[in-house]
């Protein structure tokens, strides 16, 4: 008796939830920890398809980095990486688009449906999804590197997302870009996924990454905040208080913020239904940052 | 954060069942028990809404006997049952209605409005839902004994519910009937909610009752069966092994699945969110009749 | 053969307004002798059923204190009034909203239904349609009164009323308001149908009074006039040859126009039709306020 | 006060007939006496106009005999017939078509359009609204007679004409159909009437005559009967009871009842508002043929 | 082979013109050279059923001066003209309505028709399409010149065309407008095509011409300009460098393209298939005014 | 002036093939020497486009044979064939999914959207479009023969390709369909394309092909029929007439002629815009097979 209790609970808990998010359009960039092990992979699918089925828009972008460099070394050749962008020559980019596109991506949508959810893959080439201008990098001498086709986003055609989740389908997306001369474009994960839900004026963007969220102290795994106004993340970023893979995360959440996305969430993806006990209930599993 | 693991474990149980009635419409019979404790009141209506903003379509019909009852003796009158039907002449017709519309009905929709749900209360009367013809009882020796304007469903029509529905309405209906000459009728509201699912060829019709389901024997409480087929329970109706009060509901559950109405769920209204429970978990807390 | 011609100039008669109307919103305040006498108040449901037909969008408001103070006095209550305010204590509201909602609305909902009239009823309650705040009631000394229940109108939700008008009901509504915490308030009826028109944006407020209009010389009863502007009522009012109940009914009257109403008619009531021969004819018969 | 009583009766007697025309399609044969005088025709066009305004579809088809064989004689030309028809070769049908489609047919639509009625005047080639195959006359001996450009219906395009009052239209046809190769043909009005509505399968086909309707006995105008079945129709046209220009009225009114037009009229368009009459109140001014 | 490469790049050739134009609307004044020969008819009426199938919204504009003339003079009266415009009495206003509408536009509509276009022929009439006022002429010595119905364009309702080309209707639009009291006036059919085009915001107005193009030197064929800008234009106008019959015309471009409508192009009639080669080829075959 | 009558003349030959296509589906099997040559694939694309520009549904179905073994070798693999059928297994089925559905559908949806079409990827992941179950392949002794994970179509879900086209997407399947369990199978791209051609009951199925069309004799090139019918090629292919990969091809004719597509093309792929010539001009330049 007292188990029929404890779940009903959980159910009333969900509904206020439901309640407000219906209808409104949730971005999650999917990837590290909760893409590599398989029972986190199945989590996050169910969150997904769940998401949907209680009338969310959620739209996935994912990465894949090691994948490619797996392939690369497979075919013999060496990954190389400048400030932890990938080097990215012709061969490079060809094989980077057969990993993601055609293996990552097919077996993202492939759980999916398996969950019931109509999801559909997309890259930036699907309707002219995503426009990428080449990213210019300095170095730290200030001097331009040479990445090759490490993009930037240039355009985010939000109608062929819309027309997409009006006919009940779940876009899942691999972040590669097109330039204007057709030539594909490799892009940061977490910046697409940014760029996706500011198109969308998203209610919300989630991040699924390896951390516990963000700490007041960098240095110490129990001093997470929950909490934390835009600005004042600002503030952290130009103290130096972000560190190494964080920077860009960071950067990309206050992006997304700025362009009207409501809330951005970053989650622990190590942890089984982190989405969906962030969305669905009192408790979030992560840092949240508002506007 | 076993906390957080169990949480998760019911969201994604009740995954397949929102998938499975997502745009289904189930009709709820509404009373006894459930509607007279403030805490299983509170309890079905977060139930209902729950139901909606995952998708379906519920749509509640309730009785209200014990306050008609009241109001009457306040005002000086006897009610008078036979057969366990009221005996109903215009002054308990007039009565019956002020209690079932202008306060059962009003409560019911205040709640569910409170929980966010667009409820909307409705009779008989509201674009001629539901028409009656004056039921012939016969007493026991097979007499005709006069009820005064206690009826029969003639029609239900199911456009007007299904019109509120698709505007995203909750129905919320009264169990009173207009007869041909515009003469309101009093109706069982087993009945009424059996005839409004068939009427709309529901998914399920849940009965709320004050017993913990079906017995195999019906003197024991622990005898409750799960599932049972329409035509065995036709068998138990014939043999006589249903009895009293059940009788009529039984009737009712048995002209719905004729109808057209695919699974029919009695269900112990004591339960706090047992309406929650029997939907969207693998255990029922009732008897399921299917066809 | 005259009798045909005849017959045909009214029908000619009624075009251009038809013309003018089709698909205008118009609220009607139904109340006093309109109500009373069964001639009148078939009349009033077929010139609301017209109305309909002819492809208007009519909305219905109705009072109904004397029923309430009938059923008050026959459960031993002594209805009580302070500056012609009901004074509304629980068991007086739970009263008023059985007999507005159970008994007068079911009414109204019946006739129109038997004019082949898609009637629904609703009060506050349904959707959220009228949220109340609590009224504060100055005396003459200028000190508060506790009126009990009696509200104000906080807000009308036209979403509610303009689905219903879409999928083709005709919405009758009892002049009663949900406050936050759900607790129904009894609304001065004149009040919520100015509230409703405002909402709507209607073309036309019309008040089915017991007067045959405003008069120049309030003590005159054939010193009506047809038209008056907001801007000369106001100054009337202010001028104080406004009297007694019509003081309410004058200022729900303006503070429609001020909302965006294009035109407001005080109309007697006591003539059978009144309400269709204001609508669809050259002569009104009442007073017509223009912005 | 009785001018308002009486005003107020005759707008309620019209609403039983409104409510059951509500989207109706209703086809008028607009020629005779109608056209010829400027009174009667303005009465036509405001009867058209107000059955467009309460909810209806009509449909005007209209014929132009007289002016035609003006025109042709200010040419010089001689008009011949034969059994009724016009002998038509080249010249003719061209003058006939500048008629009816570039004067009559003008005039109509002009006039509904100043009745605020949004009138649209076809012929058969718009759309290619209605497809004509010679017509094989036979004189009394049973030879063929040429009659030139005289055409029959081959088929109505129903959906041409549906898609234009779904945008509010109101279609003003005039009798020329389009044969395979381009030629235009003059075909009879009371035939295009009868099968523009056998296309659309309207509820009514109205014929405007100049007579009071049809005679038990031919030779007595006090004979109308006012409602006859089509059975005992054709019995009378077998039998020779029907005469001369009746016949082929007669023959297109059995043409539609067939083809599932629910009630044909046969009204004298002699009486002003006849139309009117006919549709909007108890009394009819002709004869209806029922199935 | 070469055949086969031939074709395949006339086709591929129309592409972007194809992709560019889809759902715009492009207004054709059809007059002239064009009108007159039978073999550049088909193919105006060919290069319009093209521009529909592929997408656009052709909406035809014609004239038809020389037919009223000759249908006048056989009815023995002399056609007269002012500074180039017709004097146009009753009677003759009678005439040019019978031609333009009964005969002219009846020509042109069935030939789209045959050319499998879904076209329907209008004049101001229908629908209220074209309002008209009287145009007043001044002479040479300044002094105001009675014409008759001559009108000018008061307003276009651009619903009406929009509301048939939504349905898949072509427009064919006889030069006619109602003036408030129902009387038609005879309108310049370039005055009529600018106005369309203004009201529709038309990409194109196209006017299908006797000459070639516009010229740099008047009185040298050989020097038609291909492209030119609105405001140079309006110099060569001021500067008298435009003459006789074009400077209508002209002055009609400029309306246009004031009023928002993109490009006119003023297109040799006497090429076969000029409209087409303008619309989907790198070639055009007149001169185009650009904003 | 000849070169414009000369292009004036294809435009104008295109229209009728325009006006019967417009709205129906058209499947494009694409694959072969059309792909394999860069100036050739731009042809394809653009005749493409054009179908989609002037209201055809294309769809693409792709092959990718060539680049599948590239990579295998590239890796050290060794591509094994049974009778034409690749052997795959779970690492060659991996790479066969990143080539086909990450490399060739990247570069065919990627060169329509630089021709302006909104092209769209998919493979039978997508919105589970493509069901599979392995296929049972006998050699020529009757064995069994395990070739892994080839696969035969199951079904083919057409809603979720309707629902695309009429968003305005061109659809370009690679063909891979989903078992049961999730696992992707390697399918035969003559095979999709005439299940996907036959669930979507198209118009027509196109197959690009390196051959010029189907020969009555095999040996002889220039003995190409224009025109089959279906029961005809079934007897060649009974009597041994058709050789080699062919045989597969025909077959794959035959069952979409039977499943309702209403003609097939067997088109030489080699010629430049061999698809728009057959589509759109009076000469084909291959074989069409009727039912």
């Amino acid at each position: 008796m007292q188990e029929y209790i404890d779940k009903a609970a959980v159910l009333v808990e969900a509904l206020p939830y439901i309640r407000t998010f219906a209808g409104k359009t949730v971005v999650i960039k999917y990837g590290g920890a909760a893409m590599a092990a398989a029972g986190l992979r199945d989590a996050v699918m169910q969150d997904v398809a769940l998401m949907r089925f209680v009338g969310m828009n959620p739209v996935v972008v994912h990465g894949g980095g090691p994948e490619v460099s797996a392939l690369m070394e497979r075919l013999g050749m060496t990954p190389r990486f400048v400030d932890g962008l990938r080097v990215t020559d012709a061969a490079t980019m060809e094989i980077a688009q057969m990993v993601l596109v055609g293996k990552t991506n097919r077996e993202i949508v492939g759980a999916l449906v398996a969950q019931g959810a109509k999801a559909i893959g997309l890259s930036g080439h699907d309707g002219g999804l995503i426009r990428a201008t080449r990213h210019l990098h300095r170095g730290r001498d200030g001097e331009l590197v040479d990445l090759g086709f490490v993009g930037d986003v240039a355009a985010v055609d939000a109608q062929v997302i819309e027309s997409l989740t009006a006919s009940g389908f779940v876009p899942v997306i691999a972040p590669i870009g097109l330039g204007a001369d057709g030539q594909p474009y490799n892009i940061n994960a977490d910046t697409v996924a940014a760029e996706v839900a500011a198109a969308l004026r998203a209610e919300k963007l989630v991040l699924l990454t390896d951390v516990e969220g963000l700490r007041a102290d960098p240095a110490d795994p129990r001093s997470r905040v929950s909490r934390i106004a835009a600005e004042d993340l600002r503030d952290w970023l130009a103290a130096g208080r972000i560190e190494g893979g964080m920077i860009p995360k960071v950067e990309a959440c206050l992006r997304a913020l700025e362009a009207g996305v409501r809330r951005v969430h970053i989650v622990d993806g190590r942890v089984p239904h982190a989405l969906l006990l962030e969305v669905f209930t009192d408790q979030g599993v992560g840092t949240m940052v508002v506007r």
